[in-house]
């Protein structure tokens, strides 16, 4: 049986592919490089597919942000710092990016034969954005099997698998120790440097979740954080 | 009023833009370079945007080749030639390609506040491929619902417009020729030449429906055609 799953190189993604491999899927990993205004992100994706011994690990390369509107991917516009908990949809908040991360994800399912994908989204720790809530991966489950050759002639269902969705990130780091997750390899900044900066909105709900579950992040922060 | 085109600079979605200009709107085509083997569909693309001064045009790169299984982005597997009327879904289907588009869309629409997203999908000359059908543009138009910031924060519905789903590839050419579209912009054949080809499948539907609607086509084919 053949997964594939999205491993963007960050904590939740992992912990993903230790779940996947858990339950004795072949591996075939997904990257996006996106102008996400660093490539820390791709080379940890990297090691963890070299880690993981996965079959084949792809990389999409893909000017999102021709698109613009986000932090993440728009140079003019500043990531914000320093609370992790607003109402609103924050800047960091790339349009439509999980559904064009899965449709890519079903692409590759159909072609390399797999029946399962695995996206780390997260229903609480989740940052606010539309597409990590469990009524858009329903609905893209639907989709799925109205998109492909696979659903429509083969009659071959693809899975979306979301293996963390009800957890907090307390869990997921507890998860991801529990299943000897390589998460000393993982970056989560969305600063991208050497070392993490401690204080962007994925640095603090990080360092909560260690915190929280009581276990020591493999990781290295900048000094004084 | 914004809507928001895919526009490969084929036919049918030189028509769809011949449409949401006649109904008013305020154009911002999207287009994608996915080493579809040539760039004369992105020229004629480009053509096209400035023949509808555009507000703006983005060009999305992406080298979806990278997931495989497609004549037309795998240099290895060859263009099939001569029968457009084919029971299963052709070696020129390319996985999840209009989920793929219209995820990228719908991101545009959002970003530019468009309300409106136009596909020149058609479920009666459609070559076969499952994301062409009317029952993936509904399960489409009830997922955008759910992935976007419009859509959840701000409860502004985005909906894809299918002005050609219904129609003849006959029904197509007179649409476009009675709202003035620039038809002699547009490229359809698969091996992209100076001349189209005049014998892949997609020339073939091309032919048949100028032919069909008692039209000149306007582009130039290859001598002996």
């Amino acid at each position: 049986m053949k997964a594939v799953v999205l491993l963007s190189g960050g904590l939740d993604s992992t912990v993903c592919m230790a779940v996947a491999q858990n339950r004795g899927y072949e591996l075939f990993p997904i990257s996006f490089n996106y102008n996400q205004r660093h490539d820390r992100e791709l080379q940890s994706a990297s090691s963890i597919a070299k880690h993981y011994k996965a079959t084949k690990h792809i990389v999409i390369n893909t000017n999102m942000d021709a698109i613009g509107g986000s932090a993440l991917t728009d140079n003019k516009l500043a990531v914000p710092v320093g609370h992790a908990d607003h109402q609103d949809i924050p800047i960091t908040y790339v349009p439509a990016r999980n559904l064009i991360f899965l449709s890519y994800a079903l692409g590759y399912a159909e072609v390399t034969g797999a029946d399962h994908i695995f996206i780390g989204v997260n229903a609480l720790d989740y940052s606010g954005y539309p597409d990590c809530r469990p009524e858009f991966i329903q609905q893209f489950q639907q989709l799925a099997n109205y998109s492909t050759k696979a659903g429509v002639q083969d009659k071959r269902q693809i899975i979306i698998e979301t293996p963390l969705l009800q957890l907090t990130k307390k869990e997921i780091v507890l998860l991801g120790t529990d299943l000897q997750a390589p998460l000393e390899l993982t970056t989560s900044c969305y600063k991208g440097g050497q070392r993490a900066c401690g204080h962007c909105d994925s640095c603090i709900l990080r360092l909560k979740g260690f915190a929280d579950a009581g276990v020591v992040d493999p990781i290295l922060y900048e000094l004084g954080v």
